[in-house]
């Protein structure tokens, strides 16, 4: 591993998030918090010191940035930004435990948006407005977030883009992994600031239109209301459900129609699949629930919002979906774990992996007909490469394993029942926030214990890394030096 | 297709049970049951008729028999014996609706132990006995059954064995197909009567001690008591609960120690996770619920008892493990997921799968840090062929995937819950018969309605043959002329 130039960018990630916690300290100037001011001032001072200390130690780099080195430098980073970014939480009191404050961070930066608050609505307006800005951060990544910003690391940047982008393969936009980066956060800036002005347009005030915009942006889901989305009008609730179905396109999709390529940029499979679930899981639901609503509009609103919430792994709700019918809630489950598409903000196992994995399965039940003949598996009409494929399957074996073992070691809490904690182990992996029965929409985390709470955390993690980087993070011969 | 060959040999399968209903028809008339008697007699003529149609019309067999007729033949047979094994219950009224009487034997045969009956001690002794019987027929394999008797069917019947027995690959223990199935049934026979001899011995009357041992050796799990096991002894509790995990093993095992070959045989490390994993289960079980006991030794029985019943699928039960804490029954459903040896009597995904699959992730996240390393995945110190490392990651794809849909359909029903709905489709799917909540071991599945019960019968014959013989069965393309 090079140490030094692991440790080098972690330095400047610690900076940026210290920079970037500027933010909440206008929030507090504005409201007039001083309590929260100087919460934010001393852990920005802290970061600080930390963060120019390992820049300055580490700052004679050395050599290639190999892959590994990739996911070391990912894991750290995410957790450093966490541990940091909870700070202001517990030097200023709002949340005194630091397990609850760490959970309540990663929750943000990997943009799930499960809670341990009771009373969201007790907070102060700037503790409001960072948890929500660590959506905004943790949604198009950290370090792209960096690495659009500062000079380049290093000449491999790539290996860091491809360890933090979500999906099974990583669409080189640009030639050089910075121009990539920023043209990714002009997109997602762009699509932010029309989502903020359509619902101020709504008649959302300021600071909630910015802060739903960052939760729907980063698809996380911390909302400000003890009843998230359900108390604002007809028109906010639709802009937010359209715009969480946005944020949950591949944004490959937008660069093409930025570079008015629109007939590549409709031709994305991963997209029409994507829709067409969205389609068809709303219709199943209005079928499954129509008898208990009187005007239509009503119903086709609640369906396509709790639809829209749960695949693009936001999290924000309108309805109490835990009261649903069975039916309903397991089609939730299912999108769930599917998620949205490959290359945008949100989690789960990605579209284009589950397409992928079906045509497989095709493939595989074709060869067991024609033992002789040669099959590859085409997506876009283009041949997948083997390694792909072994890649994906193998990711989607992992995923459930990972699954399996975070629900066992959530069951060992007495009083839980097998639903909530399958369904918290499915909210938290795939980045979505609020489950069924213990921790539905209408409750928090916060009855688990402080052990959950830790795996939870790490569950957040893998999912929104994609696993391999967590499990290279604990293996010890990642951290070995490169002979 | 070679239709002719097909159905010939399901002609064959016909007769084979029509002939094997005269064992509950000295059973009748043992106990002086007129009625049922005159059902089986009915439901024998019928079969009789039936199959000689069948194979006379059918008895000029053309050409070779390929891999897929392979599957097919299965499908059909299994089909066929459980449309005639319903028949005495329909017939004789025990079990009037033809659903109903479908889903027990479809139970039956798959091994599942899954029952639509609220009162079994109702029923007749010599329908308990077919019932129980369905179990150790399906067991080892209906075809494997009839290859073992009747004159080889095809020069290539290794197709239909391997369609049949479960696991990756089926080890050829003797060149031919039907001598291995003659070796097979030898070890089995032996096993059960070894095991009827010492609960006779235990003091279990005849009739009881014929029937578990139907159901252990099958790993099936039909009882006839309304409590399945609590009311006999503990030795009787001990004998089933050892039986349990021995018909778990791979009968390789067995083999290997009939022809003296013990260290081979105990070289299988296969075997050993098995064992481990039970040891390890056992002991979590008693930690997670050894407050509520009063005596040591109950608890190491009811915990094995328990582990044991659902590891190798069987289903009996001692204790209603549906009331035990959430971390025990976390762990039952897991354990009912991996299932116990490939080439054994039991259903799930089988330890060899699970082993391989977590070899096949280690070796991916190996690929990853060493990006050129040659790594190959070694199972016994032999490696593993890349057809089946790619096999078994699909298998585990295809398993999850229908695993959620049967899932999905269970919850179209209006009163259940996600616990009932997921413990059942993992009860049937991996062949084990009792789950939790509303299936839980002191319920039965009367309560689903006609089209789930359909929907479950599909997933216990899905389980039982591995998927792919009832997924072929139902594409169009399997059932093309070979050109």
């Amino acid at each position: 591993m090079n140490t030094k130039t692991v440790f080098y960018i972690t330095g400047k990630i610690i900076i940026t998030v210290s920079v970037l916690m500027f933010l909440p300290v206008i929030t507090a100037i504005c409201y007039n918090e001083i309590h929260s001011l100087l919460s934010f001032l001393y852990v920005i001072v802290g970061g600080f010191a930390v963060g120019f200390v390992l820049t300055f130690l580490c700052r004679k780099k050395d050599g290639v940035l190999y892959a590994k080195d990739g996911f070391i430098v990912v894991t750290l980073a995410w957790i450093a930004s966490s541990v940091l970014g909870a700070m202001p939480f517990v030097v200023s009191g709002e949340i005194p435990s630091f397990t609850n404050a760490f959970f309540e961070t990663v929750s943000g930066f990997t943009t799930t948006g499960a809670s341990i608050l009771t009373n969201v609505e007790a907070m102060s307006k700037s503790m409001l407005f960072w948890r929500s800005f660590t959506h905004f951060i943790g949604g198009m990544g950290i370090i792209v977030f960096v690495m659009a910003l500062i000079p380049a690391v290093s000449g491999r940047s790539i290996h860091i883009l491809r360890a933090e982008m979500p999906g099974p393969t990583v669409d080189k936009i640009m030639p050089k992994a910075k121009d990539t980066a920023k043209i990714l956060y002009l997109i997602y800036i762009g699509l932010a600031a029309a989502e903020a002005i359509m619902l101020l347009f709504g008649g959302m005030p300021l600071f909630d239109s910015l802060v739903h915009t960052f939760g729907t942006a980063g698809t996380g889901g911390f909302g400000i209301k003890a009843n998230s989305i359900a108390g604002y009008s007809n028109f906010c609730q639709w802009v937010i459900a359209v715009f969480m179905v946005i944020f949950g396109i591949n944004f490959n999709v937008f660069y093409l129609l930025l570079i008015k390529r629109t007939v590549s940029a409709f031709k994305s499979s991963e997209l029409w699949t994507y829709l067409g679930i969205i389609a068809a899981s709303t219709g199943f639901i209005c079928l499954n629930i129509y008898s208990t609503y009187e005007k239509f509009s009503d119903l086709i609103r609640d369906s396509f919002f709790q639809v829209s919430t749960i695949i693009s792994t936001t999290g924000f709700s309108t309805v109490d979906f835990d009261k649903w019918p069975t039916f309903s809630k397991a089609l939730l489950l299912l999108l769930m774990v599917t998620g949205a598409c490959a290359g945008s903000t949100a989690g789960g196992i990605k579209i284009s992996r589950v397409v992928l994995l079906f045509k497989i399965v095709l493939n595989r039940l074709k060869l067991l007909l024609h033992p002789r003949a040669v099959c590859t598996v085409k997506v876009d009409k283009k041949t997948v490469d083997p390694d792909v494929v072994s890649g994906v399957t193998v990711y989607a074996v992992l995923y459930f394993v990972c699954i399996i073992a975070i629900f066992l070691i959530l069951c060992i809490e007495k009083s839980f029942d097998i639903e909530s904690n399958l369904s918290a182990t499915l909210a938290c992996f795939n980045n979505i926030g609020p489950g069924l029965a213990i921790v539905g929409p209408t409750a928090s985390y916060a009855g688990y214990s402080a052990l959950s709470k830790w795996v939870l955390s790490v569950a957040m993690l893998m999912g929104r890394l994609e696993i391999f980087p967590i499990l290279l993070f604990l293996s010890p011969s990642a951290w070995k030096k490169a002979g």
